[in-house]
């Protein structure tokens, strides 16, 4: 079996970028003829919109899959098109994979005990797809409940080859509220998280020095991101607010090894929704919206590339 | 339109208990009929899975839902079993509301802006069970990543008439560890999560001096819990921990108000699956699981009835 760091290297390293992008379909953004073939299409209104959730990203995975390592499907989305949304996520998770994309499910939970275990049993497949119900190959969790909480996760993660990535210190303006209470030992309560998330890393770490317990550290924190690269040394991280949320790829650049590994940049809206961007308007008018989102990943490869120690990942194993 | 308060202490009061009954089915432990009868279903073997949860889950319903105001199905068991136990739960919780349940979703949700705007509105139906694609009239909520991240759930929450029970101090063994972490205002990281809860609940409390925003407060913490109940006294707590995780009805006391109000205590396993007991095991043979089941919930009513202010919940509205 290969562990997920290795999958995870494999990937970064053949396309040559540590783009991440997020597919997180919203009804009003989706392109026209996408909302009006599912207009006309039988079925409830969940049902009309999971299909159109499923055609978009379909057409989104289409057009970054040669480019880009992996893909983020955010669950809520899905969650919010029913029963309907669920299953349409199951099939696009597979889909990614068959196109040799790395997908890491956006879920964020956490429970206790065996229901965590349910959980991670639910979508951590790592290698091998049929080994879980949703397939994906890791899954972001959060740590609010306790270290216990995350032995299951970890468990299975690494008896499947699949990663985890647990919420350390996230994008959003109030997410210091909680995490960066400063505590009695002078840390910040994500250190403390960070600390859990570093130990288990180094337990399940390969040749490359990471495990598969990985971490989300915002880009819209550069500072902490740079502090929490050096403390979560055996971590591969996640890094969201790339983009959209306002972190740029300066921002970024310190979650990256000298080898430009160790970390996945995320792009959502500003990749998937590239069609209505002023930039990108004309070229999804002339050749489509998978056109305009191709071209979007690229901008978002090139600014990685140019700004980014992941600059040295050129070469095409 | 009816707030969540008001419709949780009309069932509360209508049932004279504060009786909280957990639907989280195990496939290892379902009533042996049920697991044959699965096993000789068409389908793969999820659907089978999915088919034996909601059979099981419409049986404990069936049997619990003249004696107690509400129940907890417990996600992940069903994410567990694919797409088809999605639409199990999905069935479960609309099946549970026609028999005049209130339903709690136990999913421990979420994320930031829209993305938690979407979480909410998948689950939050409130007094409407058609509002939603899942129809819960309240969910459990995560705070870890920020009081930001609430506010999609409060505003819904508020505009449903929906409930929504933010994790606090949970009952498992190391939820202490970044949840009980002293800051240096001298106050544990719960205590910070708390003061939010308090304040988001006090801005939407009705008459009755509670709000929609309640809090989990587990029982295998008493002292903590006679200190948050004082903290969070516009909150409906909800209380796990109680039962198989070794709280006991003493533990919980100090989580209710002097007329028995003011939160749920939750039992799942030594309910719902009290066929399995030694004191019902003749029972169930006898007369079926789902006596046993109900002889399991008269227990823990009965318990708490005992021990708690709740047994001053004598009249049936």
């Amino acid at each position: 079996m290969h562990d997920y760091v290795t999958r995870l290297h494999s990937a970064i390293r053949h396309k040559a970028t540590p783009a991440l992008v997020g597919l997180d379909p919203r009804e009003d953004s989706l392109p026209e003829e996408i909302r009006q073939a599912a207009a006309n299409r039988p079925g409830n209104r969940l049902e009309r919109l999971a299909w159109a959730y499923e055609t978009f990203c379909r057409g989104v995975i289409d057009a970054v899959a040669p480019i880009i390592p992996a893909v983020k499907p955010q669950v809520a989305f899905f969650e919010d098109a029913g029963p309907p949304g669920i299953a349409a996520l199951q099939s696009i998770i597979r889909y990614a994979r068959t196109r040799g994309l790395i997908v890491i499910a956006d879920a964020k939970r956490g429970d206790i005990g065996t229901t965590a275990h349910a959980y991670a049993n639910a979508w951590l497949a790592g290698e091998d797809p049929d080994a879980s119900p949703f397939a994906a190959d890791a899954l972001t969790v959060n740590p609010y409940l306790g270290p216990d909480t995350l032995l299951p996760f970890v468990e299975i993660a690494r008896a499947r080859g699949a990663g985890l990535y647990v919420l350390v210190r996230t994008s959003n303006p109030q997410s210091g509220v909680f995490q960066q209470l400063t505590t009695d030992n002078g840390q910040p309560v994500h250190a403390h998280v960070a600390r859990e998330v570093q130990s288990l890393a180094q337990e399940s770490q390969n040749e490359s020095g990471y495990g598969c317990v990985g971490a989300v550290v915002g880009a819209t924190y550069p500072a902490e991101l740079a502090l929490l690269r050096k403390q979560l040394s055996s971590s591969p991280l996640l890094v969201p607010g790339y983009g959209a949320q306002g972190g740029t790829a300066a921002d970024v650049a310190a979650a990256f090894d000298a080898s430009g590994l160790g970390a996945l940049v995320n792009s959502s809206r500003n990749v998937i929704f590239g069609y209505r961007r002023e930039a990108y308007r004309e070229l999804a008018a002339k050749e489509g919206w998978q056109a305009s989102i191709e071209a979007a990943a690229r901008e978002f490869i090139e600014d990685l590339r140019a700004h980014t120690p992941a600059g040295v990942l050129t070469c095409n194993e």
